[in-house]
């Protein structure tokens, strides 16, 4: 089974027992956002969350031992179109060194670790329409010479 | 004037007088990120912001002027190396189908507005290596039929 | 089901019943080119709308189901050539800087939403040729310090 | 003199006259979008328009030759990142299929002009935020056997 | 039935008939490039041309109802390596600019359509090498000020 | 001097004495397309004709070196987007297997020569508008077994 | 049967029954480059040459016929990655401005023919490790006014 | 001095003298197409070929020194459309897995070495158009496990 | 059998046996890195290794004979997003041009060959973190004139 | 001063004094990959580092200071086409994958860091040719759940 099928699998058996993400990250004790980016196949659990969700979707073991696998993550190699997404590359893209003057500023050279992450996403009522609210939160990684 | 000659004049008089985008920050009272965007010519600024901004940094009015143009927000086409910027892309590309996901689930149809939208950076102290955290922060816009 | 088969299912519909889109917009009160671009997958539709339409096409309820399904938005990364479809990306690459121009003098620094946002397609009778009329009409969004 | 030289001098002289592209147009007796594209290099202008819009603007009659040569017209090759403009890319993006269909059911096989074609920009008030109205206007161009 | 399985259709019944592309031509009162072109999926036909073409090929109805289906049209985005085709590009690339020149220079500010357009190809017999003719004829557009 | 510069030297001596690719094509007694592809540096002239077109432009024998010189033919990898050029690669895209087939089912396996050709465009009057006529001849170049 | 079968069928009989590109070459009086070209589908075989090969590797008619078919040559449009392929590419990539310039002082402006061309691979033995010998043979092309 | 400046340099004194490759070649016993990478900066030329091929074109050392420095190679990445060198990268894309099937079927897996290699162009008078012989010459490498 | 379907059948043999690439790589006597490369299909094993590989994994012949065939190397044309990969070329981005020129001082005009080639990995104990060390062993190849 | 100025004032102080980057490193006491890298601009270098290396190459305190700046890393966004560097992006094509594989199973999901990373370059005689043994070390970044 790969991660696609197992995606798949997921996505369904999710579907069918209509839990959201936070029923599924309470249920096994893990944060939404990374909880999905597993199931998504963009990370690889630790065996005992495997099981766990497993159990909870009523899934079999193969799907579980296909969550632990250690995935090759691809992505869509030019910025993709969805608006939804695009928007965060927009984001970056404004951004992105305007962030790396005031990280630098602020930590020295270096930079903020991809790997030693994590991130939430949370909504923020407004009367003038909701907000949604995006944390990261990575590791400053500093250069070092030899 | 334009945006890059702006850029360069400031970042100059910034480097001269020792300020940080935090001090330059609490000095016209708005937040360092947004700031510091507004100098790197990808936002305009109000023209008190922009008079009070070249007064701290005794700049002439023609810089003040040039921070309150539209701009035309281009960047790098292809996604761009430099370590830094290119992890916040890997995030995005790693996560940004999860992040539809999460969203939608929680609003509905729709995206969340890099318009409408403010972001910080804050360093968290960590006795394992500080971190750095990052909060982006959009209203959610609906899809509406018509 | 997915979008594809959805739209397959509903084209083919269409053509056995001889229906068009301004029928099918009647049918179910809503705008042609909104309803035909929920049918190409583009846009996701409420409930009642998607029961409705097909009910009028005689399709099932996974039909419907898909219908309300939100998508993701992904079209032809490069201009595509087909020279309807390329004759529009020609107006915006010949116009495109000119209406940034013009719609910030008018309304300030912001875009025009492509979310909150109508289109309307009619056909000007003319003696020398009739004449396609296209109506865009979306939200202008002010940028936001912070 | 070439297009971009003339185009930075006409920006030029517009700013310090305070005129706007509606003034500039009602002066000429031409529609704003198209006298701005003339003015961005984008399409020539009648001998007479181009006099009459030097005389407005105090600038000599090397710009009103300028004016009236034949543009090579080019642009961003790839999609342009501006905000604003990518918003129009976008929709011609996500409704490019749509339209094809929709204009075809109510014309035949053919295309909309691009070259035999008129557009207009409006700003329209509401309460909920002032919207802003795009209308194209192109011959519809049927292909022909032979 | 598609466009593809269509154009397989045709070419084997015309290579089982051993007929060429100006016999097919001649029998339903059309040129042999557009015939060609519309065969390859890339033009629509009048109804009672695609009958005829049915009839002389014994091919069933609905071959003729794809025949007479408004195409999308679509090509290699990238200039085609095949020798024949490329060399075509080749002419175009040379002499693009050339072309422009020489027939704005005749017509004024405009284009050559390529909706309201025709081609032929002709064999020139010459004693060192035979030669392509290669005629292509398309109606002048002007561009309109509004 | 380099091809540009060459080019820059002719375009303006051939307005200031205000004459046309055909009275200069007619003086030197060659055609106006290849004419002008050599003005446009895209081509190289036999000496004699290049010192008869100095002669007939008052332009120095610099002038006259540079046209007999053999030029690298660059182009716009890219496809082009002024709509005129555009509008020739997108007959070569839709017609460009079509030409392919009835080529060699004339001619056998082979190519049409763009290195042993010549072009020429005419204007024909129409009362529904006047027609551009390109006719292109290439000596076939069949393909040899060895 | 389209090229692809035709090469799986000929690469499976060849290594059947055990034949180098120099015994098949031999066998039907042809050079070896041209015959693996032919079978790898990048050329059409004269009939004879092709029936006689299909006989030597006991393959039907078809094969044969399909050997004779003209084909479309297409090839990896990006360089490509294979060690021995991509050093061929960048020979031609260091020494083609080179080669331009030696070839055109020896025959005038004109081009090396690809079509009327032929090549042959031979094995040098070098005590200090064998060689490659590569000889291409083109007819030359001189550009012509008209 | 760089590359490109000695390039120039060498180029303008080759011209005023009128030497051909090959008499510069014979001058300084190296092979003509040698010696023409050395001169457009693709190839380091040892000292003493340096010096002596600056004496015969009256240039001075700094010229030699730069001959001798090691160049970065760089060239076109996409495929160049100059017909001459075009054809060289056809013939490539169209013979590249044939040549790899032959070489590897005489050498064993391996490749043709680009740096421990040779070129040379002839002339090849013949009645029916003189023809181009180009031959390569590269040690092979073959594979080797560890 | 090609490469890919080797591939997956010596992957899923590894995993059902238990084994890792060390204990292949000294069942076979051979390097770790390169056993694997074979296995992935971009290196050929002679016919002895590629035996007793499959004794190893009891696979049958057709995999051995698999293993013996000499690859097309092809890869991800783009740089692949896989953060491990990345890296990789993170680095010889980075460090692409020191390399160059701190090898070159060391050993004169040529390269490092990639063909006589060998690669280890190992892994360093660490009380702040483990880490990977990575050797590449090549022959320098030196340019030679001629 | 930016990176590149400095860049061209080191080299050229370096060749004049004739120094290695052997001799440079053991001057300040680090290795030489890393100093290249930092006078090639590819990374900071603290205070005493830079101001030691000044003194050496007899070079201002600008240079000092513009050694300490943190980089923007940049690099050829295609790869590149020099020899000696294309051969480092074939390694990493043709071993990305295995060495993800080799590493991952030696330590658990998770990355080799760029950042937290050394390079060394070492000759290594040899009868038969010298070799060029590249050693990488970087820190293994486990991926953490959250």
């Amino acid at each position: 089974m790969d991660k696609l099928e197992m995606h798949h699998l997921i996505m369904a058996a999710k579907a069918r027992k209509g839990l959201s993400w936070d029923d599924l990250a309470n249920a096994v004790g893990k944060a939404p956002v990374w909880l999905a980016s597993v199931c998504y196949g963009m990370n690889s659990a630790p065996r005992e969350v495997a099981t766990h969700l497993c159990e909870v979707l009523e899934l079999d073991d193969q799907v579980a031992t296909t969550l632990t696998a250690f995935p090759v993550k691809g992505w869509d190699k030019a910025i993709p179109q969805d608006p939804l997404i695009y928007r965060l590359y927009e984001v970056v893209g404004v951004y992105g060194p305007t962030l790396k003057d005031v990280i630098q500023e602020k930590f020295g050279d270096g930079i903020m670790s991809a790997i030693d992450f994590s991130m939430h996403v949370e909504r923020i009522e407004d009367p003038k329409g909701d907000r949604v609210l995006l944390t990261l939160n990575g590791k400053f990684l500093p250069y070092r010479s030899w």
